[in-house]
């Protein structure tokens, strides 16, 4: 019987996380005070996050050590299974070999606890009674419930009262594992007050979500605010994706020429593909790390490089970004995870250096290669996760027309047990394009004022 | 590092199921012709399933070979993790061992893809062209939906048309994976057109759906129904299940004192506790095996042993088996797959003869224990599952209160992602007792006008 699954043992899960920072040959510029323009130290960080997370944002060490503690709760879901896709190929009809790595096992149903477990950890650790934070589709706001429910800490969660209206299963998930949910804007803060008493109907955004989180964890000594992507130590915590992808691609007497996750924040993205890149940079391979965005939010693949605002209103320090421009509003795609308009510093700069690749799909395309993936393996993937099918698809096409057999390997990031709505859109005929014009890029480019990057 | 889950490796999936009835001390009686009252050979079946499948409902081998193509299908998900619960084992403050296999894994989220894979098998290899069937939550239907695709049939499923409206993201499952879903009563069948004609706004029923299901095979020798429990063999599918956790015990160093799972038809229940059981028969142990039933629907707790139909219209055979009566109507609860009115026969008679015992819980007890899992262990479980937990939970008491060490199995059958209505309701305090009174479970039985046994 041929094996589909390449499986660790517990015992096989990474003690380290991968810092990609000490291996880049260029790192990422500073980031700098809006007011001053002067780069900015750690210490700015301190009224929102705890000391250990920090001094892993800015470390340069290689590796860093995770704390038995959390590698004990991994244990509930991890190591994940790595899957060879003979379904997918059979169907393709492809010589390409193709690979995935399944993070949908965890409890909340995609990588995000990988993330949301460490960072609850350190909180409670110093001492840190409650972690506020916001979420949109309900995927990071889920996994921070369950990994604070685990260190019995509060958890509030500030949910953009759209998907709150919406998508209810999400909310009553993280009230199951004990967090405290409230449709954002919220009459609890100064920055929901104001929108409040200007559109009292106000559907909510990750903006204001992002603002009223961090105004209850800055006020208040005992609460901190925790983000689920973008940040370097959130990207270092997923590493232990592509750590075990590596062993488990070892163990299957392979490895990837091609590797591909989908893009929102980066963290996705870094988790399988930096421990990959780690070997481009040590060992001299040539394997090719592709990150998934939709063409209706394409900062990558269409956005320009230079210091923006992390969130939409304009709190954050200025970041050496690829961005959309922060006032970019993205079309209400349900890949709700990948709607973000600028991507994270390391990956940034990793793309501008040439040491990683770019694509972009459509809307249609990307729910296509869902439905080709869930009738071939088994598995619904989440919205977020059909975009690195879909790349991963396009690839496989290729070798089939070229005639040449290639081994790819993506990231399927979360199942779609809570995006079934999605997929009755697709079946409905109301999945749309949202390809995005020149001029239309052009146009929110225009609006930034923000310190360009030669 | 403590290990928490019990793994095996792809090429441990048994190959071959294990049939009970080899082992048992009395055979079951044999099903009656309701007309003639005579013994019922197995050609009656024909019309309705394959010829694997009757020749495995009356089979009397011990070991029966699982095909390699379905065991290639199984790697998908299987082998299943077995759990060391140690998160519940904290919460409790309990001395006992408590462990849990866990089967919400698979693509459709419980172990309905056990069956409905090889029953989806024998039925193309057989020439079948469409399956049909009915499903009430959803459970079911989709695991079958998911198990047709694979083999190239369609799927025709009969959905209860209050889980129709009330359940919508199951139905889309079972359309991503190509399945035609249809409220029943539908006016595709003289059954459903005669119900709409006296009703034209029925809510639908089990009994109803069945009805159709089985009118639409009937009367096309290319399509097949197939049934998700209660037979023997679906019962004989599942105990994959209880082998592989055998061996996992083993590797653990452990084996459990007593064996725990929910209980609707009796193949959840019959997939984990009969290879335990065979060491009961064959090695002298005694392992306690319980299924959990719902006070709303106490058929072995409550319930007589007698002859019975199947179904509510009374087109089945006569079954001897524990029964609340055929024209039994069980609370809405939120647990669907355990709202059946009998019990398979094997499982009746292990019962009669005092080889398993069974519990039962109330609707808010259960959701308190399924919450209390959730929380020490991450996995929030589908409704079914909760029963299976709230026994164990009893169990793990008792050990407290006594002082004693037990080690604890139960089935996780499932995941609730597609249930968190259900949770909801209990945080809204709307999950109501449905305990029933004697006088309600006399008058059902009153009913009954079939054969007695002594």
């Amino acid at each position: 019987m041929r094996n589909r699954k390449i499986l660790l043992s517990e015992n096989e899960i990474p003690d380290k996380w991968y810092n990609i920072m000490a291996d880049m040959p260029n790192k990422p510029l500073p980031p700098l005070n809006p007011g001053t323009m002067e780069p900015i130290g750690p210490e700015a960080l301190a009224p929102l996050f705890p000391m250990a997370l920090i001094e892993q944002e800015v470390s340069p060490e290689k590796w860093i050590e995770i704390p038995d503690e959390v590698r004990d709760i991994y244990t509930l879901w991890r190591p994940t299974p790595l899957y060879r896709a003979y379904g997918l190929e059979k169907v393709l009809d492809t010589p390409a070999k193709i690979y995935y790595k399944y993070e949908g096992g965890s409890p909340s149903g995609s990588h995000k606890p990988n993330t949301a477990v460490p960072q609850a950890y350190y909180s409670a650790k110093e001492g840190v009674k409650k972690i506020t934070t916001e979420t949109g589709a309900g995927q990071w706001g889920s996994a921070l419930s369950f990994a604070c429910n685990h260190f019995g800490m509060e958890c509030d969660v500030y949910m953009v009262k759209v998907s709150y209206d919406s998508k209810p299963y999400r909310k009553i998930m993280m009230n199951t594992w004990g967090a405290n949910v409230y449709a954002s804007p919220t009459d609890r803060t100064e920055a929901g007050r104001k929108i409040l008493a200007e559109h009292p109907d106000s559907p909510g955004s990750l903006g204001i979500a992002i603002s009223e989180a961090i105004e209850m964890a800055a006020g208040d000594p005992e609460t901190k605010y925790a983000l689920g992507s973008v940040l370097n130590h959130v990207k270092l915590h997923q590493t232990i994706i592509g750590q075990e992808a590596v062993v488990q691609m070892e163990k299957a007497g392979d490895m990837p020429d091609i590797v591909i996750a989908p893009f929102g924040g980066g963290s996705n993205f870094a988790g399988l593909s930096f421990p990959f890149l780690q070997k481009n940079f040590t060992e001299g391979t040539k394997i090719r790390c592709i990150a998934s965005e939709p063409a209706s939010c394409p900062k990558l693949t269409r956005g320009v490089f230079r210091y923006d605002f992390g969130d939409t209103i304009g709190m954050t320090p200025l970041l050496p970004m690829y961005t959309l421009g922060h006032n970019f509003v993205p079309a209400p795609i349900h890949a709700g995870g990948l709607r973000y308009h600028g991507a994270g510093v390391i990956v940034s700069q990793l793309l501008k250096d040439g040491l990683i690749e770019a694509a972009s799909h459509n809307n249609p395309e990307v729910f296509e290669a869902g439905i080709t993936f869930a009738r071939a393996e088994g598995i619904i993937p989440a919205p977020e996760a059909t975009h690195g099918i879909a790349t991963a698809v396009a690839e496989a096409k290729k070798c089939k027309e070229e005639g040449v057999s290639k081994t790819i390997l993506f990231n399927l990031c979360g199942h779609g047990n809570f995006d079934m709505k999605a997929y009755q859109d697709y079946f409905e005929g109301k999945i749309e394009d949202h390809e995005l014009t020149t001029d239309e890029i052009n146009a929110s480019l225009a609006e930034l004022t923000t310190p360009e990057i030669d």
